[in-house]
């Protein structure tokens, strides 16, 4: 099996994470405010993170030979949809979490009320975002009807709603929706952005959706086996909370050493897939390889 | 002064309730859901009101002179804007009103957790609804930037935070600026989407606009003065609450007598200023003359 190439890698995913939070800097939404929710907004958003998303975004563009920021704008709006996610995630009604990224969350630091619209704006601002994407107005809108597409009932806000009724009882098929909508939609649109803001051609997004989608469960999956055996102080959020809470994952239903298995096959079959498509996907190929041996 | 012809606006106002309802009938929210999470979402959709902003969608359509059914899409995606924006506002952490058009609002009947999913819902599929509007993409792209404007922090989630901080001590300028996002954007972005999606050029949308910021101020004062006379009952909710937890509006500052001249006077303005618009705009007029007489 390919071993990752992970200096590069860090080296890359720290590049993304500059360029993206360099983006963030001119979002529209700090311009001539006439409140002060959008400041709460960018406290969790300039909160740090991995940035994978923003980084998913970037390296598709790359990969099919467009200078990275075409991608810009796009890999802004996914990162702010996915912020949203988790500020409303955190509130005192969905899973009560007074922590995120080690600081805080929103509503921990200025109220619940004011943490949901400050959710709200994120989702809104996002597309108003994307549509700054200096491209004709065909691929644009086919950006914004991908992005709602990823964050919509089928999706993103289906799968947390799935996951409020996640009990012991959950079957591996109805664990399987609920992670191609709660965590993939988002993995598969940053790579689907990146590469259409990058001028992809219809086969190439078809193929890229399909491993998008792999690498978003992948991605998942090594979250719940970190979840299993990290600690909270690599990861800067409570851990264990979900099976403390019953709620079945992979992980617990096969068990942790078959959980790690099941990665590291998934990685080596993404990354040779993903270089099977037209362009240079190596960094994105160097993730997927480098997930079963994150540690954070 | 002109006086509004009644019984024709209440005919056109149910004329483009059943349409849009017809409509709803249609949107892709009800198509392969992973989850009952839009059959929650619908359940606040469906539930009446008054469709005023669907109607001007349509009306401006017609008024450029082009079908209704052009921009049926954009009438949805206003309503499920308006939507998600009442049940977020009545979520127990926001202003916890537990009736909405004389039902249970969302979170009484499903839950409060639930009710923040299903708004965000909304507000996703809003654009997405919008994206399917058969037009070339172009206009398409620009009616979407319009209504993540209007939606976004210097409109309507800006002006829902200012609510927030609404106290006794609000000067003229505050409330006016917070009525022109609360309320007034969303009208005015309605009129906006009905004339975009009917081909309306520059010179047209630059002065609907302008009216309809004007119009969303007069729906705002008349809804502020039946607060202060009309029953819960007519209303379908709680009445003279803003006020009572001292909240200032123009009717509290100027006084009920003053507060209905002034709608008087707003209501034959806008009707005079939309008639020069190019266009038959008759029917919007109409519902401006209306809106001093409205009881509820």
């Amino acid at each position: 099996m390919r071993k990752p190439d992970t200096p590069s890698l860090q080296e890359d995913l720290s590049t993304a994470a500059s360029w993206v939070e360099k983006g963030l800097l001119s979002i529209s939404m700090r311009h001539a405010p006439i409140s002060r929710l959008p400041s709460l907004a960018l406290y969790s958003l300039e909160s740090g993170g991995k940035r994978i998303r923003p980084f998913l975004c970037r390296s598709a563009c790359s990969a099919v030979g467009s200078p990275p920021d075409s991608a810009l704008k796009a890999a802004c709006a996914v990162e702010m949809i996915h912020t949203y996610s988790l500020i409303h995630d955190d509130l005192p009604s969905m899973d009560d979490d007074e922590m995120r990224r080690g600081k805080p969350a929103l509503h921990t630091k200025y109220g619940e009320k004011q943490a949901l619209l400050a959710g709200d704006l994120l989702l809104v601002e996002a597309f108003g975002e994307l549509l700054d994407t200096p491209l004709g107005p065909g691929r644009v809108a086919m950006m914004v009807a991908r992005l709602a597409r990823a964050a919509g009932p089928q999706y993103l806000v289906g799968g947390q709603y799935m996951d409020m009724y996640h009990s012991e009882d959950a079957g591996a098929d109805w664990i399987h929706t609920m992670i191609l909508g709660k965590t993939a939609a988002m993995i598969r649109v940053s790579l689907e952005l990146g590469a259409c803001a990058g001028g992809a051609d219809d086969d190439v997004l078809e193929a890229l959706s399909a491993e998008g989608d792999r690498l978003g469960f992948l991605f998942q999956l090594t979250d719940d086996i970190l979840d299993q055996c990290g600690s909270a102080e690599e990861m800067g959020k409570e851990v264990s909370k979900d099976t403390g809470q019953g709620k079945r994952n992979p992980v617990s239903m096969m068990g942790l050493d078959a959980a790690a298995k099941k990665a590291e096959e998934m990685a080596s079959d993404i990354s040779a897939r993903l270089m099977d498509i037209r362009g240079d996907w190596s960094k994105v190929a160097a993730l997927a390889l480098f997930l079963p041996h994150r540690r954070k």
